[in-house]
């Protein structure tokens, strides 16, 4: 069968290489708007072929991993070009506008929009590994819309390469990922930022960095090309959560300002029970 | 020689266990205000005998490893009781209240202030381990004051168990860590406290969570009993680190209701520039 991966960054380039793994005879095509990066997956053996427009026919299977604004953008070409009984699904981490772009394709049954919860904060092909996907979830939308054979086809694979696979609202996805992902990214920028700008005039200051600042700061090193868009497309449901965000660092704030230690005492304790929501979430291979 | 420990928790248990790994023919002693601590240690091998007041005397060395107020509450008393030729050293993470304490103590010259900067989000004797240490920087302050002969061992201490050694002043140590240390801290149990309280009303939400969730959220474990006395005593560097990271949100909130994607694009951009500071920071073991 042949595989088509329009996008060879990470998320794309993994899947490229998670199929070559758990598929016989697979012939895989990549393209990327980065010719350098088809270049890279060629080498690497991610893919076996560039894949041109001209060959979406040809495509048993197309996988969509580009930035959310620029999946939505092609979307609709892309179903108008596929063969009738191709797959179409995508893997952006917003949800609720490639649903919606999709909603009225003749062509939607043979559409999937999915969220692999997975990623590192490395980017481009040589970030890729056949083993991202390995025991996190995938997160798969609106599948009553998608035609019955297409979607087994699809559940098998992502079993295959051992994701958990969950259904969710496409709206109720956004809501979600936002506490869970998109904030985190938030905080993790600004962090950065904040620490940054002080080092303009405190070189030392990262000789004194340990462990903690990295992890935390980690994220910072995410990509604007995929985070500006998701930012965009789940604007409304980011802006309540770092509303709230804000909200939490002013009262600790006035914790710190009234010096209200026993206040501040117990709700770290509180905090800390998120240890045993912790436990649950698989090790980042990086 | 005889070394003993005061607070048997990560940072003195693993000093404790670096001791025994580095040092011929020495007995450790250890006390905690927690007797199930003190027994876990023996247990554990980290520490030979009880230390008991009666025996502050005999010690060559002596640790103070308890949260920064408890430090400061007993340092004056401990100088009182040890030997003429006895070292003490602290590793808490604040310096300049310590300092400020012992300042006219006439065996000032038997203290010496450090703050090693390494740690997980782990405490309590079991999470000790001999090779926390390794690579990791251990900040010295005010070593002027301290006995010359008693500074050298403490120096060749060090760097036997291979810690990075670098002189700073108390105050700008505490300025300093605020950025890279105790603001990462708060991030992190504020992000934790956000996502808990939405969690009361979605359970499912925490399935979704990745290990960027995981990594960020990290230092929300870290216990209050360690923490809130450092947010104490180091209440106003804090403040204004809070504020400047407070500021930085709220100017990305505008962005986002702006709607100003190729600001957002550039600020991201700028700020991944702190993967070249990330580098150079060790690797958590945990």
């Amino acid at each position: 069968m042949n595989i088509g991966v329009i996008g060879l960054g990470l998320i794309g380039g993994s899947f490229a290489l998670a199929a070559k793994k758990h598929i016989t005879n697979v012939v895989l095509f990549g393209g990327d708007k980065k010719v350098n990066n088809i270049k890279e997956a060629i080498e690497k053996g991610i893919i076996d072929y560039e894949l041109k427009s001209k060959d979406y026919t040809k495509m048993d299977i197309l996988i969509l991993a580009i930035p959310v604004d620029a999946a939505t953008d092609i979307v609709l070409n892309l179903l108008d070009k596929i063969n009738d009984n191709a797959l179409l699904f995508d893997v952006g981490s917003t949800k609720y506008s490639i649903c919606k772009m999709v909603e009225l394709h003749p062509k939607r049954n043979q559409f999937l929009g999915t969220h692999p919860i997975a990623g590192t904060e490395f980017s481009g092909p040589l970030a890729a590994f056949s083993d991202l996907y390995f025991n996190k979830t995938q997160i798969l939308c609106e599948t009553e819309k998608t035609r019955p054979d297409l979607l087994e086809w699809a559940i098998q694979f992502f079993r295959s390469i051992n994701m958990n696979i969950q259904e969710m609202d496409p709206k109720e996805h956004d809501q979600h990922i936002a506490y869970v992902s998109h904030i985190s990214h938030i905080s993790s920028f600004m962090l950065g930022k904040t620490v940054m700008e002080k080092e303009d005039d405190e070189k030392a200051i990262f000789d004194m960095a340990g462990s903690g600042f990295a992890s935390t700061v980690r994220l910072a090193k995410s990509s604007p090309e995929m985070w500006t868009p998701i930012f965009k497309q789940n604007n409304e449901n980011i802006l309540e959560v770092l509303n709230e965000y804000i909200a939490n660092l002013e009262q600790f704030k006035s914790l710190l300002e009234n010096k209200d230690w026993s206040e501040m005492h117990k709700q770290i304790k509180d905090i800390n029970s998120i240890k045993k929501i912790l436990k649950g979430i698989p090790e980042s291979k990086t």
